[in-house]
């Protein structure tokens, strides 16, 4: 098939190679050979490689606004990246085109830092964290994180991950998902409809859940304000996942004991912001869940399993439904 | 027996209770029932309770210097902490006395909090934190740390539990000790005296053995120049296991990437020290291994274990060795 590589002009780290491709190809023998592969960086060489495609690799932030455009062989476009809300709503997708996006990718990085996040918030870190800045030797006791309740909003790759991680600490681990199914690292597991009922129990919540118009502002001023004082709250999931200035007020006033965000609205936070002052937050830029050494091998390695699905006529596995918007 | 619990005035969190005693009493009823205990917190309710204790329930920070003094009766001295350096030499110890630490509280909080810094220095956090300090949007990536190597120096309770957490994570551990026994959560356990051998290897280095006159400044300058660029280091032993100076000379240089550490050199670091603004060094005031909800119940139930083990012949598990210092 002719399959064209869509590289981000600026985001180097991120960039495939023809060497990754290979390697990966070599690892899917099946599904892998009798390609003929192109790379591209420019809109022009975007353009001339569309009119012949039939596979399109490209990120999210590159994909953003490129369609409508002639692209008379594609069907299938697969987006390194999970989370695709840039791209909604989906109606530019041309009939009959596959969208894929890369879940799975990010999930060991994401449930290590998860866990990492409410370890830290357990143990008061953001608070020995403005002490150490303050040049103030200040016990700050706490205790293990054995039983102690959590709830994670999304139960997908990343809030799976890092609900199993919780779990492996002794935590109790309350899932929330659109459908209430069970999850093997969750005690139980709640409709979204019912979160107001468990949020005035839950000593950390973590947001893992993808941005649609089901999720934007799930986490409203309301909703955050049931939460119990001293709560601690992880985000990885989007910055509108939650009322960004109610979290800014709750922590400023001392109601929650502290938050890891590491996705903020807008998107690099500008110098100057609220958030970077905000007691008890610590943030970092959008990182949680990207593994540069792993990235690209894991991203192509599920490629080539959507490929093999699709040769054998199955569901391909990452297929977006635009209804869902993931 | 007759039994006297000596409180720190000052140390409130931590002073053991009558309802505690009786708790842990309940729990152990073989050997928790029929002693007549006292409790005290001046040097004037010290005295008097020695002349007929027969074990006596202290803190490391109180009971040294009280002795040589008169205490006719006294079998056991069950000190309600780990570290018992601050007590050497041995010679003050009244021969026939067993003096007990309570090795193995500490381990669950000790785990959660090494594993913790190890995820923190894996994901860059102490160049995350200065990144937001700076209100600088600084994008870190980092992988997992899956196959990552790390070095636990001590395989007691503390080091033993960060080391099992650190094998959860799929990290590869070289466990170091006095005599290189297997360790479950170990790939390899060295010698102490092999330690020169394992340092280029270690990506990080954890900690978590007691200080005595043979781990004083067992990481002195030579040593900690041996890891490779860009090493994290967590200390949660004490601080004179490493070169303070040496350490921080190291950060600020960019040759480490990253530390958490513990425990100092003197406590309370003062305002002004250098440490609090060493680059990518984390402090934290010696507390990573503390967990009040727990702490005096489970140091209870220990002395139970230690004086049923008394009362069948059979040697005491928490006796510490005046020899080996631990």
């Amino acid at each position: 098939m002719r399959i064209h590589v869509q590289n981000d002009p600026h985001d180097r780290p991120f960039g495939i190679t023809p060497e990754q491709w290979q390697a990966a190809a070599a690892r899917a023998p099946d599904v892998g050979q009798d390609h003929v592969v192109s790379y591209g960086r420019t809109p022009e060489e975007f353009a001339a490689a569309l009119a012949e495609a039939e596979i399109l690799v490209i990120a999210v932030s590159e994909l953003a606004g490129r369609f409508p455009m002639a692209a008379p062989r594609l069907k299938v476009i697969f987006c390194t990246s999970a989370g695709v809300d840039k791209l909604a709503p989906f109606d530019w997708l041309p009939p009959g085109v596959a969208l894929l996006n890369n879940r799975g990718v990010h999930a060991a990085k994401a449930g290590e830092f998860g866990i990492m996040a409410v370890l830290m918030l357990a143990a008061r870190m953001p608070e020995l964290i403005a002490a150490q800045r303050a040049e103030r030797w200040q016990k700050l006791h706490s205790g293990s994180v054995r039983g102690r309740r959590l709830t994670v909003v999304g139960l997908g790759s990343l809030g799976g991950a890092a609900a199993t991680q919780a779990a492996h600490f002794g935590i109790e681990v309350t899932g929330v998902r659109t459908r209430p199914s069970p999850h093997p690292a969750c005690t139980r597991v709640i409709a979204v409809d019912d979160l107001d009922s468990v949020l005035p129990d839950s000593e950390f919540l973590l947001l893992a859940c993808p941005l649609t118009e089901a999720t934007r502002n799930l986490m409203d001023r309301r909703r955050l304000s049931l939460l119990p004082e001293g709560a601690g709250v992880v985000n990885i999931g989007r910055g509108p996942l939650l009322d960004q200035e109610a979290i800014c007020d709750l922590l400023d006033a001392g109601k929650l004991g502290g938050a890891v965000l590491d996705v903020f609205t807008p998107e690099p936070v500008p110098p100057g912001h609220r958030l970077w002052t905000t007691k008890n937050l610590v943030m970092t830029p959008h990182v949680s869940a990207d593994d540069v050494a792993t990235y690209n091998p894991l991203s192509l390695d599920l490629l080539f399993i959507n490929l093999r699905a699709m040769k054998e006529g199955k569901p391909l596995p990452n297929q977006v439904d635009p209804q869902r918007g993931y």
